[in-house]
C-alpha cells in the first residue's frame, strides 16, 4: 500500500488529502516537507532504542530531555539569545507550544494582536480561548507598527485593557513570505514594552533562508523579558518528528509544565532528533533543503511570470510561501474552487484572516483577491503543470 | 552517562528523581514499567523510517493512522465493544485523552464524579478546568454506587445540575487495585443513564491480569452511548511510546480533533507501535510482563507479611499497586517522610484525594493512614530491602 503511495507521489499525482490537505490534485496548499528531503533517521533511532532504551521507553521528565534542552539553548544562543537549558520547554510541535502559551496567558474576553493575514492554523487555536482578535495590517516590512500603536492608543482612550500578546511570524511570514527588518523589530519591541504586552515569536522558517542575511530574532533583541519564543524541528528536520520548544520566563514555563497533560513529550522522538543532530547531520540537511526549496521557488516564480503575468507578488527570500495578488476584480475563493476542479489545490486568501477585528489595511475589510501558493512540497514538474493550469483558470475567470 | 545510569539501576540504586519520581531511593512511588521488560523496537522503527518514511516524517492526519485505528477497534471489539476505526481518536497517551474529554465536556463551575481515593495525576488535569469534585467512596467492588445514587439524589433535590461525567478506573484501580465486578458495572451504567451523565472509562491496566477472569469493559456493556473509553499503550508496550486513544461518539470525536492543536499525534510513534504489533509481538510481551509483575507482586506481598504484619491490604489480581492501611494511629504523611529519609520512596494516601467534595467514606474526611506501593518498577532485591526498611520505619513511628 505504501509502495503504491510512494509511486503515485513520484509520478506527480500526490493526493493532497493523503498529505493532510484539502482535496485531490497538485498540492500547492500544503506546508508539508518535500518527501525527497526526508533524512534517514534509522541510525539515530537504533541508538535511541538500544543505548538509550531505559530513557526512551520510560515516562519522560515533563520539561523534556536535559540534553535536548541544552542543544536548543546553544542553538538559540548562537543567534544572539541568552537562554539556559532550564528556560526551554519541549513540546509536541509549535502548535502545542502556542496552545500552552494561550492556556497560561489568556482568559475569555481577552484580546490578542495578530497580523492580517495570519498563519491560518493558529486561528482556531486562539479562537478556542474565546478571545478577541486585534488585526493589524502589514507593509513590506511586516506588521505595521504605526497602525498597531494607533489601535492601542485608541483602546487606551476607550479605557480598554491592552491585548495580552502580539503574535508574530517575523521570518518568511505565513502566508505573506515577509521578513521584518531590524528597525521594525525594534519598533515592535518598543510598543510591546510600552503597553506591557508579550510578543509571541513563532519562527519555524528562519533557517530556510535562500539569500540575504538574517536579522536577530526578537528574542535576542529583547533578552527574553517581553518575548516568548516558539521553535520547532518540523522545518529543520521533518514535520513528523513532532518536537518543538518554547522559551519563556521560569514562572511561566513552570505553569506550562503543570498543564502538559501528556506527561512529557516523547523522549523517544527527542532522543532520535538529538542523536541525529549529534551525528552532525543538520548543516548538510539544511543546505540540501535550502538548495531544493530555492530551486522550487525559482521554478515557481518563473512559471508565475510565464503563465500568470497578471498577478503580482514579492519574491520571498526564504520560507515556503508566495502570496499572490490576483487582478483586483478576481474573487480568490472562486479562483480556488475552479483550480480544484482543474486538480490544483490552492488556498484562497480569505482563510488567513481571523476576521473579527477592526484593523484591516485601509479599513476595507480583507482583500478578496489573494492566494497562497506553497512551493516546497511539489516537484518542479508539478509546479510547471500546476501553474499552467492556474493560468487557464485565471483566463477563464477573466473571460467570464 | 547512560551506561552509568543503567548500571545504577541494575545495582538496585535507581534514582526515583531520574525516573520522574519524588526523591532518591528505592522507588515504590513510580508507575513506571520494569526496564527489563522493554521490548526491542528497532526492527519496527527501521520499517517505520524506511518503507513508511513519507508517512512517518510528514505531518499526520489528526485522527491518527487509519491502520492504527483499525487495530485498536479490532482489539476493543475482541473484548465485546462495537467500535469502528473512525470512532477511535489517537492521542499522546491517556492523560492527553482525558484533557481533550475535559475540553469538550466541561465548563468552569461544572462538577464531575470521582472516586475517593483516585488516580492522582488526573486531579490537576481536572482541576485546571475549574470544576467541582463529587467524591464517592469505594468498597471492595469499587465505586460505591449506593453512595453515588444518594449524592446525586441530594443534588437533584437541591436543584443542582448533575455532574458532567463519572471518571472511573474499573480494572486494578489506581491506587486501590480494586476491580469492579459485572454487577457493579451494570449498576454504575444504570445510574449514568438515569442522570444523563457520561462515564469516562480509563483502563490502562486491564491487560495486566495475573489471575481470575475479566469482566466486560464498561464500553462493551454499554455500547458506547454513555461511555467514553480511554486506552493507552503505556502499559501494553512501554510508557515512552506516548500513544493512546479515545473512543467516543462521532460528534464528540470531531470536536476533539479540532482541539488537537499538536497537529496529530506522531505518525512515527504510531507506525513503530503498529509494526511491532503486526509482527505479532504483543502476546509474548504481555505474557512476560504478567509473569514478571505477578512475581513482583508475590514478592511484595510476602515481604509485607514478613516485615509489616501490622498493615492490612487486599492482594490485587493485576495492575501495578498495593494500597496499604497502616495502623490507625499512624500518619501516612509522616511515614512517607521517614521512609524517604531511609531512601525508600512511597506515596502517602493523602495525595490521592481530590479533596474538595463532600463524599468521603462515612463522612470522616480522607483517611490519614494509607500508603500506595508500586511493585512493578523495582527488582525483587529492591522489594526485599525496601520493605525491610519500611518495617523499621513503622516500628520507629509506633515506638515514638
Amino acid at each position: 500500500m505504501e509502495r503504491v503511495s510512494l509511486a503515485r507521489r513520484a509520478a506527480g499525482l500526490a493526493s493532497s488529502v493523503a498529505a493532510g490537505g484539502h482535496g485531490h490534485g497538485i498540492p500547492f496548499d500544503s506546508g508539508h516537507a518535500f518527501p525527497g528531503l526526508f533524512p534517514d533517521l534509522t541510525p539515530a533511532a537504533a541508538l535511541a532504542l538500544n543505548q538509550y532504551r531505559s530513557e526512551t521507553l520510560q515516562y519522560a521528565a515533563r520539561p523534556g530531555l536535559p540534553e535536548m534542552r541544552e542543544w536548543i539553548a546553544d542553538h538559540m544562543n548562537a543567534e544572539g539569545a541568552r537562554v539556559s537549558a532550564d528556560g526551554v520547554l519541549m513540546v509536541n510541535g509549535a502548535k502545542h507550544g502556542l496552545e500552552l502559551i494561550c492556556r497560561v496567558l489568556l482568559d475569555p474576553g481577552d484580546s490578542i494582536v495578530v497580523t492580517a493575514p495570519m498563519y491560518f492554523t493558529a486561528i482556531p487555536i486562539f479562537r478556542s480561548f474565546e478571545i478577541e482578535f486585534v488585526e493589524i495590517g502589514q507593509d513590506d516590512d511586516g506588521i505595521d507598527t504605526e497602525e498597531l500603536a494607533a489601535a492601542l492608543d485608541r483602546r487606551r482612550r476607550d479605557g480598554r485593557a491592552p491585548p495580552k500578546f502580539i503574535y508574530t511570524v517575523p521570518e518568511f511570514h505565513n502566508p505573506t513570505g515577509l521578513t521584518m527588518p531590524r528597525r521594525r523589530r525594534e519598533a515592535l519591541l518598543e510598543i510591546a514594552r510600552r503597553y506591557g504586552m508579550w510578543i509571541v515569536e513563532d519562527s519555524p522558517y528562519r533557517a530556510i533562508r535562500f539569500e540575504g542575511s538574517p536579522d536577530l530574532p526578537l528574542l535576542a533583541l529583547d533578552g527574553g523579558e517581553n518575548v516568548i519564543h516558539v521553535g520547532t524541528f518540523s522545518k529543520l528536520l521533518a514535520p513528523g518528528v513532532r518536537v518543538g520548544w518554547v522559551t519563556a520566563p521560569r514562572d511561566m514555563l513552570a505553569r506550562m509544565i503543570q498543564l502538559k497533560s501528556d506527561g512529557g513529550s516523547s523522549a523517544l522522538l527527542q532522543r532520535i532528533v538529538l542523536e541525529w543532530l549529534k551525528a552532525g547531520n543538520l548543516p548538510a540537511h539544511l543546505d540540501q533543503a535550502k538548495r531544493t526549496y530555492r530551486a522550487h521557488r525559482d521554478h515557481m516564480v518563473a512559471a508565475l511570470r510565464r503563465d500568470l503575468p497578471q498577478v503580482s507578488f514579492r519574491v520571498p527570500e526564504g520560507g515556503y510561501y508566495i502570496w499572490l495578488a490576483l487582478p483586483r476584480e478576481v474573487d480568490a475563493d472562486e479562483f480556488a474552487r475552479r483550480a480544484a476542479k482543474a486538480e490544483v489545490i490552492v488556498i484562497p486568501g480569505s482563510k488567513f484572516y481571523a476576521g473579527s477585528g477592526p484593523g484591516y489595511p485601509r479599513n476595507e475589510g480583507p482583500p478578496k483577491n489573494r492566494i497562497r501558493l506553497t512551493y516546497t512540497f511539489t516537484s518542479e514538474e508539478q509546479i510547471d503543470e500546476g501553474l499552467r493550469r492556474l493560468g487557464e483558470v485565471l483566463s477563464s475567470l477573466r473571460a467570464a
